[in-house]
């Protein structure tokens, strides 16, 4: 593939991905089988009513990924290994025994790694900046600017900005939950959100139940709170096993549970409703807290509704539920929240003494933001986007890693999780990766345990540019020299 | 005092703030004397270039103080209590008892009365919104998303944003203190800045050496993080006894020091530079860490230079130095700062787990405020004025509080501490006043021992307007009767 000397526009790069979307969907589905014809480039460009360049270079995309090929004078045929998905990782098992956590040094080293401006972002959870409706929230930061010069510059209140929280309270009914603005208290983004009800809902030399494996924004903040984790068997289709947290709490081995049941991270994937009730039964049941973090929740790669919150299933208040809008309208601007339950005046407390006020003027763009609509729209392209993503990354990954590969097929979110061959080191592949200015986030830093060190978590929510599919090939290369040595 | 229907302005009330100064000054260094005239509307008009209207009111405002009185006829003169300024506080004493604080819910209840739109906010310490350059912030605001318009929606660097911390870098000069930019570390405010340098250099269960009395917000935090607290001695002239502190770090009573050595909330003293000096000698020995909150460090009431801080001092960095643009530039925008001399790495982590990053579009504002110029002379203006305030909140507080009430005359900051007799209730007041939707902040609040119940804290940077004289009336009358009860 020729090297594009001007890098498409973001309006250019979405309509590729439209294409190649389009076409990995017909051969996902079967609908295309290997050996078949794909539309010529012209039938293409009429369906689709773009620019020939636009199918020619969506294409190519699609054969460097190895999903089609180009035979001379015939056109493009869909390649034999194109629908060769690879196999999801392995449920993994629930360790009893509470861990102190040690993973804030690694965690810091990747985010050094993520700071150089050069680096191909492979290792955060973020989407490219192109697809957050950046323009719209800035018209109507300065329009706010003009109205009411002073907003910005006050103190908030404890709560929150209350225009705010009465469009969160209006928001959260689609994931089930019905809570009022006098019972959400805004943050500095999730994860302040998740450490204030850490913080609120617990004391040091706790133990918490988490996911096996977890987001290591959340076990760090385990560490920092000197709280210690166990590990909860969790399958990559179905999320945790409720059993386990069953036996847990009922052998009083855990004071809380910390759960994204919405589009684990990194696992992507949704724990079924009678699971999310059963889970928040339980909790209930043994009067423990039950901390939700649902930042990735609005980002559902089925055509379906927004899936429930275990929020939605809260009759006693002990869920303490977390979000914000970093994955969705801007991870810059720093607006998240909690929902705190029976904990709100703990989480209160806690939020006065560390931090008391959030910018007022962020708040008041995100809350003019929800108001005047757009947002759902938005939505709709984006999960849209994300979910060709991740279909696309995962066959790059498939076409360039080592054959034994294991991959995550993501119901939502915006990450890819690998399993690659036992023995392998993912933390030797970070730094190797790093040296050549590409990020990856290995597997240890998802466990308290040391465990997942043969795994990998990808960003999907990237665009498959050259520079990341050259990314993705190295990747792969690096780890093919791993396990022959 | 007639009710004035249509509420000053601003501008006019900074002009009757400038006229009502100039005369307190020239009464408080005795130009004018008990029983002189004072200069006639007329004269006083030219000699300030304003108009009739504004010294008239000026004058007004004096007289209902009781600095001046009106004699038909002839003029106003200088009052014979006048000159009669209270008597400061008492130093306090040192407790080498370790004390587990307890503030955090009346430091909630005072928030919860602060966050009434209707109430006078005397309770904080925070000026009226008019004393910060809004106009000017709104305008570099709006051209950084111009042209910038996606730089506000990127995660932040964990150090934060690099302009910034070249510009922080360049003010500390002033501050004495010579920090690289790679040593800065921006936060989300100096509130998270301290708990995240508390956070980085103690374990919970350490024992913390403060101020009697100090700042709640730094009690809270104690709290907050299971830390203990030693109540060093205090003299509301010069600060924390160094030789006190001394004893406690030979007698290994101390994990830390946390010390507002400019301006300490509430006592409003700044240390001698030696005693600054000594004490990082002592904590430096010791190898203990010392966190320096320096929010009103900027904000000197006399003309001379910007006092140097802890940190000047600080040669083997042990020094955690804190700081904000709250007090001078915009308390919501929520930029602060900590250069964490040798605990740099895990005051890293810890804000990583916390709350990885600030808003960059928030940053990039100040960094340009703070470039352009501008920021200097606003300071001597707002020095001016708030310098003004605590004299005029000085008297009125002297005119209508029980004659034995003895009040700092503070060197800097934006807050006056009133003593009463012995055996007043703050809190009871504290109740009583919210009633009336007046806030105070009670004695107790500043210290961990239950201390102080019979002090009172004042935020003086706020407009002494006729609401304003009427809750300092108000107070003094319940202060009074809750005395003869």
């Amino acid at each position: 593939m020729p090297d594009v000397a001007v890098p498409p526009s973001a309006d250019e790069q979405r309509l590729y991905d439209r294409v190649a979307g389009h076409v990995a969907r017909l051969i996902e589905q079967g609908t295309l089988r290997p050996g078949d014809r794909i539309p010529s480039v012209r039938r293409m460009r009429g369906q689709m009513s773009v620019s020939l360049s636009t199918v020619t270079h969506a294409y190519r995309l699609l054969e460097s990924r190895g999903l089609i090929e180009a035979r001379p004078k015939s056109g493009y045929f869909v390649r034999d290994a194109a629908i060769r998905v690879p196999l999801p990782p392995k449920a993994s098992r629930s360790n009893i025994r509470p861990l102190r956590v040690n993973v804030a040094r690694l965690s810091r080293r990747l985010q050094d790694v993520l700071a150089s401006p050069e680096v191909v972002k492979l290792g955060a959870a973020v989407p490219d900046i192109e697809l957050f409706p950046t323009q719209r929230l800035n018209r109507l930061f300065s329009q706010m600017l003009r109205r009411f010069p002073d907003l910005g510059h006050r103190y908030d209140v404890p709560l929150g900005y209350p225009p705010l929280r009465k469009e969160i309270a209006r928001r959260m009914i689609d994931a089930g939950a019905e809570v009022a603005p006098a019972d959400i208290v805004t943050t500095s983004g999730a994860s302040e959100a998740v450490y204030l009800a850490l913080h609120a809902a617990l004391q040091p030399g706790d133990t918490v139940a988490v996911e096996s494996p977890t987001y290591f924004g959340i076990l760090d903040k385990l560490e920092t709170l000197g709280l210690k984790a166990i590990e909860v068997a969790s399958d990559p289709q179905t999320g945790v096993d409720v059993d386990a947290i069953e036996r847990l709490a009922e052998e009083k081995r855990i004071q809380a549970a910390v759960i994204i049941a919405n589009f684990n991270n990194p696992l992507g994937c949704r724990m079924p409703d009678a699971a999310k009730r059963r889970l928040v039964e339980i909790m209930s049941q043994h009067q423990l807290p039950l901390i939700e973090d649902d930042i990735f929740g609005e980002l559902h790669f089925d055509s379906g509704v927004r899936p429930n919150a275990l929020k939605a299933f809260d009759r006693d208040g002990i869920v303490l539920y977390c979000c914000s809008f970093s994955k969705t309208i801007s991870p810059g601007m720093r607006v998240g929240w909690c929902a705190p339950g029976i904990y709100l005046e703990s989480f209160l407390q806690a939020k006065i003494a560390l931090n008391p006020a959030v910018s007022i003027a962020m708040q008041s763009a995100v809350a003019k933001y929800l108001e005047i609509g757009g947002f759902d729209l938005h939505l709709r392209r984006l999960r849209r986007t994300l979910q060709d993503r991740a279909r696309q990354m995962a066959y790059s990954v498939h076409q360039h890693f080592p054959e034994e590969t294991r991959a995550t097929a993501p119901q939502g979110g915006q990450v890819l999780w690998l399993e690659l061959p036992r023995g392998f080191d993912s933390v030797q592949l970070f730094e190797e990766a790093a040296e050549r200015n590409i990020s990856v986030a290995p597997g240890v830093l998802f466990s308290p345990g040391d465990r997942f060190r043969n795994f990998v978590r990808l960003n999907c929510a990237i665009q498959a540019s050259d520079r990341v599919e050259q990314a993705i090939i190295e990747l792969g290369r690096l780890a093919k020299r791993q396990l022959a040595t």
